[in-house]
């Protein structure tokens, strides 16, 4: 018999679904499944059970935050105070490692789908790498010097200020800020403040609102971290008029300051499209096992 | 006789004044003189004729921006568009390497900056370190895994976006943005907006919108980059009852949303004055030349 494989986990852990997956690789996937976010006890108790069968050398977890990625930190690997009540204060990194008696590693979703898309994707050569997804909530991850970035904690750009649109009095969609990115543009907001975004056409005026927060995000995010490109990811994202749109407003915002973005294929170059879809989480949660490699 | 000493230069190349220095460590300056920016030949001519007596290694130069960094670009080391028109295209780089037959490392006046408060003063052991200075203009440099942070250039903190405060309809002190943190926020905004910053009690309104501006910034730059610490330099900071209000606006604008940056203390050791006071970017200048080392 052929010796057993290397196997490696990979868990993209987000708020609507944790997507699994297993492979010998990070882009070569044998099995995956996709579980339902509700509780921690229900919501786990699948993943380890999928996971059970296989014998792992080690696995990545790419969770959403708020999470405490500090090593040196008692509450190190729990999830950190987030609207998903249910989920605070949960310790999963030690409840994998216990359950699956194997070492894990941990980052965000969004640090863990921008190194994935640095290493194998729209990123590649490009550093900084940043990463944001535009989903029901907003995040934002990157990789710097090859590695994603920590320091108090974890970028939480979904929450940086923006300035309202002239006229713009509809509520936030993000109960902590009336201006943050979150609060103005994700897939919930624009839920609370316009109706479920797949079944607002094209013109709809917030679409125009979506461009102008996310071209205004972009540039703060240009002039504070000079990333080499920024990846677009997220459902709402699958939006085809909306990446162009985003572009401009970006540009109009810069309107013409940083010397190396000023013609529109300057623009084309630096907000791209992921190159891995959907599966740049997972796909990072499958990185950081593999690095962990087996002992 | 003892040896002819290691001796390295620093510049540190601002829009009012250039300031140089001789010493044989970062911290050890033998020789230093102030020179008043008017157009590049007449200043350079100036620094040049200072460096000359000294049998330098290395020179390190911090200088304003934008300055093309890329090593690989045909322009590296020139001065970019620049409101300083007359530097406007500049080869600075390549005029101090020639006239003084040295090699010269460069990097943003804020970068090295960045790179001194980390090596030796306020920043120490605090990786990512971001360093703003609220002077004439504002810019930020930062300090992660140890190096300056460059990507497509250099960060260009002091245009980002931020929200105006209700009633705010003074004009921008930018010629680029109407909305952005050196429009609203420089000392030279100020100006335009109010009067010269230093004629302007502690109680006037100027004071309560720069803490606003400034708070907010700083909460934008915490929810992108995570820096571990936000050292704070610049003419306008000289104002000592600046520094707490600023604290208290980005909390007010954060709302408690970073679990790390929730009480009045995680805040004072988070915005803090630099340790080396206005020397932070001639002693980054001299650590740059020192790592270069005597070829």
């Amino acid at each position: 018999m052929a010796p057993a494989s290397r196997l490696f986990g990979g868990i993209e852990a987000g708020g609507t679904k944790f997507i699994c997956a297993v492979g010998e690789a990070p882009q070569t996937i044998h099995a995956s499944t996709s579980i339902p976010t509700t509780t921690p006890s229900a919501t786990l108790a699948q993943v380890i059970a999928f996971f059970q069968p296989y014998p792992l050398c080690s696995l990545g977890l790419a969770a959403f935050g708020p999470i405490d990625l500090a090593r040196e930190s008692p509450t190190y690997g729990h999830i950190l105070s987030t609207p998903k009540l249910a989920w605070q204060g949960c310790q999963i990194v030690d409840i994998l490692q216990t359950q699956l008696g194997v070492p894990v590693a941990v980052d965000t979703d969004v640090n863990a789908a921008a190194l994935a898309e640095f290493m194998y994707g729209a990123g590649q050569g490009c550093d900084p790498l940043v990463y944001l997804t535009i989903g029901t909530g907003i995040g934002g991850g990157a990789v710097i010097r090859g590695r994603p970035l920590h320091g108090l904690m974890h970028p939480e750009m979904g929450h940086m200020l923006l300035a309202r649109a002239p006229g713009d009095t509809r509520p936030s969609g993000c109960p902590f800020h009336e201006d943050c990115l979150e609060g103005l543009a994700s897939g919930h907001a624009i839920g609370v403040r316009f109706g479920a975004p797949e079944t607002l056409p094209p013109q709809h005026e917030a679409w125009t609102l979506e461009a102008t927060y996310l071209g205004q995000a972009l540039a703060t995010i240009a002039t504070i971290l000079s990333p080499q490109r920024i990846v677009m990811g997220g459902g709402v994202m699958h939006q085809p008029h909306l990446l162009p749109r985003i572009r401009e407003a970006c540009a109009r915002t810069l309107h013409g300051y940083l010397p190396r973005l000023k013609t529109a294929s300057d623009f084309e170059a630096y907000i791209v499209a992921p190159a891995l879809g959907d599966t740049a989480g997972v796909i990072g949660a499958l990185y950081l096992a593999h690095e962990i490699g087996c002992l």
